[in-house]
């Protein structure tokens, strides 16, 4: 039996998580792909850096075409991030026969037809569970079990970092910007947090989410956002004297057949499924006009939840691998 | 293009369900399945009676030989409930070459190994998402997109008749009888609810959950099963004022290697995401070695959640029949 042949493109937070459990669920990896998986490439600025993870040296490049090129890849996992060069090393994979999984919502918002259309052509996969919700398979779900449906409505918690920030506001009574830096020290934002939180990050989210339960491709900067840099305790101590917790919800709703949009902080009942989810977990709510509410829930980012969901992908590709 | 042709066994509430989606959703149902989809053949006691429902009388049969025999039947939906006929119906549907599916819990959970063997045997595929939580889409994320994990535990509110109970019994204070005859009044229990208030029902579904997640089959019956009959309105008070809420859980850990598992009612803490699981939902929450804690929630039961997994698999089906 031949073993699938994986390349990783970088080896920071996703490209080390997926790495990890291609290694520690090996066996039961194998037994669900009917054949062996195994990590062939890894693209890396430096070859000799320290790591957390045992990756034998001779199969880290610094050359992307040492993968992109390579005879023996089977599955390119793109885990650079942002939109460039991601997005054209994906597309040079797929031209070169190889299927593509990734967890890049930024590269997938922003390129989603002609990713799409680029593997089509080429006669390969291209799956991207991780880009939304990190391990939570929701996007497995709205494209295959769920397709008897017609959905209606999402609502989607599907930032960690804005809701770790919101849920100290609310728990703590903590002013933004204290909340914020709790956030940065726990390594839940980055030091520019700008992406996170004005709302960005989410619309790539909400981009894809559309595109798959609506069939609705919108531009992420088509999509009205607003983020939770402006929330202040005062507006955190109304909610809750109505019973309510803000929450920054990426929302889809059909109504008259016209689908409406937006990112942006909400005030939810404290009895609304979503309303308790808290700190860094992520949950996507969704509505459709035969299974009425359904929720999911989990954590959305960390290398072992995001390397979950793109190991998932993997699996499923590998099934289909023939020699 | 074929179309692609459904048999039903059974027009009652998933049947009936089922139906209904494959109608109201017939053009995305055609989409996602790459063909279209419909009912050829239904199985009824009696043809003429008054139905919510508008099927066509001349699909309408009291013989199953007239569906598990067509030549035009691609898929066999078994709606009947119980272990037999439904049992015997299955296998001989496979036997002749249909694919099946069914949201019948018990039959599956009896004969686990048999109905898969049977369809392997015989090139089918048999699929039942609805046999466990309704319409959440639970077992095709355990055996696809989740399979990079190696599941520790899993732990479920999978029926919501008793669930509906102890939340009244909860939130009113109201004692045991007096809960079971609201949920009767409301069609959420049956006029004998011996098999979902002492655990049976659920004891069946942690069956299905254990040999999809853990790879090990377990009786229904070996499994130890305490009901929630026996629950008081002091076992209630004395759980809430400990902050703990009273839920009956489907619950298996793999610990040092060894699977333990158990149906009984539990204290969760009111923080636990399953605490918040009211009325008739159901939720399941799951952890894995890589992804850790998911949670999935929805609604487990009535025709149309139902009848969503049911055209779930109907339509994950579909897409691979060729002709």
């Amino acid at each position: 039996m031949k073993t699938v042949k994986v390349g990783l493109l970088g080896i920071g937070n996703v490209g080390s998580g997926t790495f990890q459990i291609l290694s520690m669920n090996r066996n039961s990896i194998a037994e669900a792909a009917g054949k062996p998986v195994c990590v062939a490439g890894v693209l890396a600025r430096n070859k000799n850096k320290k790591r957390d993870i045992d990756i034998d040296p001779d199969i880290i490049s610094d050359d992307p075409d040492c993968i992109l090129k390579s005879d023996e890849i089977d599955i390119v996992v793109e885990a650079l991030g942002g939109i460039e060069p991601a997005t054209t090393f994906m597309i040079n994979a797929m031209k070169n026969g190889k299927h593509v999984v990734t967890a890049n919502k930024a590269a997938v918002a922003a390129n989603y037809d002609k990713l799409l259309k680029t593997a089509s052509e080429n006669g390969v996969q291209f799956k991207f569970e991780a880009s939304v919700g990190g391990g939570i398979p929701i996007l497995n779900a709205v494209s295959t079990v769920l397709r008897g449906n017609e959905f209606t409505e999402i609502m989607g918690i599907v930032n960690g970092t804005t809701n770790y920030i919101l849920t100290k506001m609310t728990e703590e009574g903590l002013p933004y910007e204290t909340a914020l830096k709790s956030a940065q020290e726990k390594g839940f934002a980055e030091a520019d947090p700008t992406a996170d939180v004005e709302g960005i990050d989410v619309a790539n989210k909400l981009t894809i989410l559309m595109a798959l339960a609506f069939g609705v491709y919108v531009k992420p900067e088509e999509i009205p956002t607003l983020g939770i840099s402006r929330i202040t305790e005062k507006d955190i101590a109304e909610a809750r004297a109505n019973g309510e917790k803000i929450k920054l919800i990426a929302h889809a709703k059909k109504e008259n057949g016209k689908l409406q949009y937006s990112v942006k902080p909400m005030r939810l009942a404290e009895n609304h499924p979503l309303a308790g989810v808290s700190n860094e977990f992520n949950a996507i709510f969704i509505t459709g006009n035969a299974v009425g509410e359904l929720m999911f829930y989990g954590r959305g980012a960390g290398p072992l939840p995001t390397g979950s969901a793109v190991v998932g992908d993997i699996i499923e590709i590998s099934k289909t691998i023939t020699y």
